[in-house]
């Protein structure tokens, strides 16, 4: 195949292919879910810009990937995000650029993000940057939501309401996505992501870069209820985790611990709750 | 939601849920995927063991995975691997030493994996441990797979055989599976783990501690073909990967450059070639 894009990277990208079905073979185009690596550098009054993460990613919504992920980590308070920016480098190349972006902090960080020289991640990663078991166990501290949460049958509703906003996987097929849903089941906003961690930073950080709590009735993601997205939800002060797949072991025991609702295996038909 | 489970963790857990459906509610018992964090010490002649990864996996198969992921990332020749235990550090509580796990190598590792002071991981994670843009897009080095392609036809087969060995998937819905197959499509090994680059990691891992050759016709993967997964394939000299999901802009790329036949929304009445 051949790929065809242009130099700012879209979340899409055309292919030609080679369709092999039983009746037989065919060329045609297709989309592909765009794929990039991301540099997120921090910098607070006093010190300059530092890497500490680098992931691949979907790109568009950068800012706010940035954003949600430091939120999550523990690392910025959302009051204390003053400014996010592509990166104007002179050692970087006009491609590179549009790869790394700085979050500038107005006050020094909850915590030092860079004790490890530089943290690093992936576009599914979650535990990334977490030095030891017992760091990468550690439950996300912060308020417990205390506001109503969704009914059921409400539950029920928003893995149709969340694909109705997927419109890179209507495209792609191959994107994960989050929603912010409110106890009536409103969704507040639908991110999109190669990586699924990706999408449900994508979701916090636009709610903080819209000035906005990223505390909400329930979190909708396509994907598995990992650990490490039962920690980012109760990092943002989330009430409830509704998964269209299966949890694990630990999110299960996390979400207890942490008084957040879990549901798994969610659709139309039925939702399963574990916690 | 109860968990009940034996100190020793397996790669499942029983747990009491809670199912919603439209006609009603009720209580049963269910089976999850187990999700435990496992730390990877390494160590060689003259150093002593020092920490290069924290991932969170699926119990079982532990040492292939850390076997598999030292192949992957570069750091160890597969004829290096001198031993694999469980560590018995006296600081451990007996808990943790069945999640943690030391790689003796014979020699010193091919790459320093320690710069970072510790690297870390994510289940699903496959860009850790990479400090720069540059880093996490290396093309891996070592030996193209010269040998015999499996068929488009053979190549529809194979989601249908991963799935037949996939056990934990069966009872839990959870996990992700990973296989690799010869080129008339017989399966040699399947493995499963919570996270999708874990299962591809115990695969290696399994090839390498049974003094087998890693490289093989081709690797079948139950979910999307992510720019990591192509990393690993190209990494342990594969020829061709199949996956069930959708590939991403950039592992068409690096497929393409590496000379890796890459396959995706693979199933048994139609395969699509990207590259």
């Amino acid at each position: 195949m051949t790929l065809d894009r242009a130099r700012r990277p879209g979340p899409t990208v055309r292919a030609r292919v080679h369709e092999h079905a039983a009746a037989g073979e065919r060329r045609r185009e297709d989309r592909l879910a765009t794929e990039e690596p991301l540099e997120v550098r921090l910098a607070w009054p006093g010190a300059p810009p530092r890497r500490v993460w680098v992931t691949m990613r979907t790109p568009g919504h950068d800012f706010e990937l940035a954003a949600g992920w430091l939120v999550h980590e523990g690392v910025a308070d959302p009051a204390s995000v003053h400014g996010v920016a592509y990166c104007t480098d002179e050692a970087l190349t006009p491609d590179q650029e549009l790869n790394v972006v700085t979050v500038t902090l107005a006050a020094p960080p909850l915590r030092d993000p860079g004790h490890r020289h530089a943290g690093s991640g992936s576009s599914a990663c979650g535990v990334c940057g977490k030095d030891t078991v017992d760091e990468a166990l550690a439950t996300p501290r912060g308020p417990r939501w205390s506001g109503p949460l969704p009914a059921p049958d409400v539950v029920r509703s928003l893995p149709d309401a969340l694909r109705a906003g997927q419109a890179v996987f209507a495209r792609t097929g191959g994107v994960h996505a989050a929603g912010l849903a409110t106890a009536a089941g409103d969704l507040l906003v639908v991110r999109e992501d190669v990586g699924r961690h990706n999408a449900v930073d994508k979701v916090t950080g636009a709610r903080v870069l819209a000035g906005a709590s990223s505390a909400e009735a329930c979190l909708v993601v396509s994907g598995r209820a990992g650990f490490e997205l039962v920690q980012k939800a109760v990092a943002a002060g989330i009430g409830s985790l509704a998964a269209v797949g299966a949890p694990t072991s630990l999110s299960v025991r996390l979400a207890t611990d942490a008084g957040l609702a879990l549901y798994g295996f969610t659709s139309a038909s039925r939702c399963v709750r574990y916690a």
